[in-house]
């Protein structure tokens, strides 16, 4: 084995070992934890910026561009916005241990389902190091321990936030194990992080679809992806317009970088006629390049011809792709093509129309008359997500402190036995 | 590709096109489905019957043993009763579409988690061609499509059984491809079965630890295993002897051969000499033969003596382990070390302990003062079931309609947008 298999392994083992601690301790000790954790971030915060000045520099020197650079970029601000979240966190109601469920059996036996760790989580992320820091908050708090891979690109910021992780684990008496940080520019470390299913219950791969998949065909740990939203927003024959114009305008504009934000907007062809205009004039207002199909450049000449590309597409970026469709159907029909599983939502006043997209289209989220921008832990109420799951198995959409745990069954007798 | 593999892309292919179908049908046309298949395996009864006498007569030229060739046999009264448990499930509410957790967020957006099928489930089992019955009126119910491959012994049972479920399939105008029997005698059926990463959603082994281990190492699909059941109950200090005593015979003899059944009984010291005594002879009044530790074989001198390999081990069979131990951390010790994960149970009448055992044995049921056999879909209310997954992750303890299914969120608004 090589010097580096050597060591993820050494690192999942010891993950391993602290899950069995972790699982049992109190959530006072977790929340000492997330708070001693806080206070280290803020202390080293010189260190772990000398450190990100380096990632950049290094980043910079292979002509890196101005987006990925930004997502590497940390600041007083950023690293401060670290120990907030985790402050948060401690706030949050812990699920470990709660009992969900319980009802008495006609014997008298009490049963329920009691939430417990997940056990040993290992994520895959790009860029961003602030990631480092939440993914271990969010783990530490649900009670499981966890193997962090950022990018190969940020190790340097990845390794001194994981200094100050430590710190603050050992400070509240966890055990020391529980957060392990890959931190090695090396990319063989990610196949053999992949490797390690003895000790690993779970990976966790987020960015884009392209590492999504590689991840998924590389190893026998189940994987919950996290991968890119290719979002709609359908217009139906009935909507309100005004509405419709304003979802569809804060969906593609309000943050036009983020997985939630819609790509393609489908509009029904009997509201085609006075909807697009006025959408296709109000996304140009705010510097949206529309692309359409035949018939919507029918209506608006001046679009510029959307390709077969174009649809399916995570633009991520001020661009939309513009289709108009006959009918619910074959928008639903467009939706499990070309999208990806992730947010898409109806502006009707029909209810029967409403259901049927509700019921029909099976992504994380689905709305009917909101933006798609509502996909987010935070706005459906969760309070903090490790990110969104595009895979509906065990947890689908944002995941947050519950959807970190899984349930046993325990029941409560007084000497019950089966006839 | 071979003539094999082949086919079984080709059964997984259309079971995933079915799956697009059966996830939007009405729980009408589901049940429709489910009274048909009841009927028609009434009505082919002698050609299943046929098929499983080739099954019976094959096997016994191959010497198979008593035990196995129990399990494969079937007779009218076998075949009702898999053609009542069909009619059983039709009475089952429908989990698909049903809402959880709906609540309203500040902003006026209605949110809630609306129950999905998974998709296309694949399953792996040995002998009992019962389950090919009972498999396919699970996932149909639940709107899922089904892969089915069960032992290579019963591939002419399994083939005829399959025949009579296709024939209601399609009476009752559900997609013909939604039930796939690989009815073929080809091992090589399993690893062609476990490539369809595209195609299949889920993998469920359910047999021996073997054959559980074998399955997840050759399969990117994620894989809820359904393995053997290494079942404890500890007798703690404060325990009540006689419910002691009764839990521990009925645990263990009430069905032996069972997964939920007891393998391993562990003795608090403090208890041992007064309870040592009393449960080897009731377990001997029932025919138990008992392999002790030397602490117990101190207690009861004429008790076999338990070698090394005897914890840990599931008999099946009128065969107990028995340990003292010094308290209930070496118990949680020992059942961390030995078991799988499946029913362990406490039998105290000390709270702190009760809640303490409760809480650090992470096994998909554990039990106060009852029995191992209560870990059954039927006996903790869920109606009927899949199997008992021993993985934590989606779905642990019995699987019934609920657990075959997953969440996806859902928001009605009135024309809410992100800030």
């Amino acid at each position: 084995m090589s010097d580096l298999a050597d060591r993820v392994e050494r690192a999942c083992r010891e993950a391993r070992e602290a899950a069995g601690v972790l699982g049992h301790t109190s959530t006072d000790q977790r929340n000492r934890a997330l708070k001693a954790i806080a206070e280290a971030l803020v202390q080293e915060a010189a260190v772990i910026l000398d450190a990100n000045a380096e990632d950049l520099r290094a980043a910079r020197e292979r002509g890196t561009s101005g987006a990925l650079l930004d997502r590497l970029a940390l600041d007083r601000q950023r690293i401060q916005g670290m120990a907030q979240g985790l402050r948060e966190l401690v706030a949050l109601p812990d699920p470990v241990g709660s009992i969900e469920d319980l009802r008495t059996r006609p014997n008298g036996l009490l049963v329920g389902r009691m939430r417990i760790p997940l056990g040993v989580v290992a994520m895959i992320y790009e860029a961003r190091p602030n990631v480092t820091a939440d993914a271990a908050g969010l783990c530490l708090k649900s009670g499981n321990a966890v193997v962090l891979r950022g990018g190969s690109e940020a190790f340097r910021s990845n390794r001194a936030i994981g200094e100050a992780i430590a710190r603050g684990v050992t400070a509240a008496g966890l055990p020391a194990g529980a957060v392990q940080v890959l931190d090695t520019p090396d990319r063989a470390a990610v196949d053999a992080l992949l490797a390690q299913d003895r000790f690993v219950d779970l990976v966790i791969p987020r960015g884009s679809a392209g590492l999504v998949r590689s991840v998924q065909s590389r190893t026998r740990i189940p994987v919950l992806a996290h991968a890119e939203g290719v979002c709609h927003v359908f217009v139906d024959a009935s909507a309100d317009l005004e509405m419709a114009e304003a979802i569809a305008v804060n969906a593609k504009v309000q943050r036009p970088g983020v997985c939630n934000a819609m790509e393609t907007l489908l509009v029904h062809q009997d509201a085609a006629d006075t909807f697009l205009p006025r959408v296709v004039a109000a996304m140009r207002s705010h510097g949206v390049e529309v692309r359409g199909c035949p018939e919507s450049r029918a209506r608006v000449p001046d679009l510029r011809p959307a390709v077969e590309e174009d649809f399916g597409k995570e633009f991520l970026d001020l661009i939309l792709a513009l289709r108009v469709v006959e009918s619910l159907e074959a928008a639903v029909a467009h939706i499990r093509r070309y999208g990806s599983r992730h947010t898409d939502a109806i502006v009707t006043r029909d209810h029967a129309a409403a259901m049927r997209f509700l019921r029909e289209v099976d992504s994380s989220l689905v709305l009917v008359n909101a933006s798609t921008r509502f996909n987010d832990g935070a706005q459906l109420g969760l309070g903090a997500e490790i990110g969104i799951s595009t895979t509906p198995f065990h947890a689908f959409g944002p995941m947050g402190l519950e959807e970190l745990t899984a349930r046993k069954w325990v029941a409560l007798g007084s000497g019950q036995v089966r006839e």
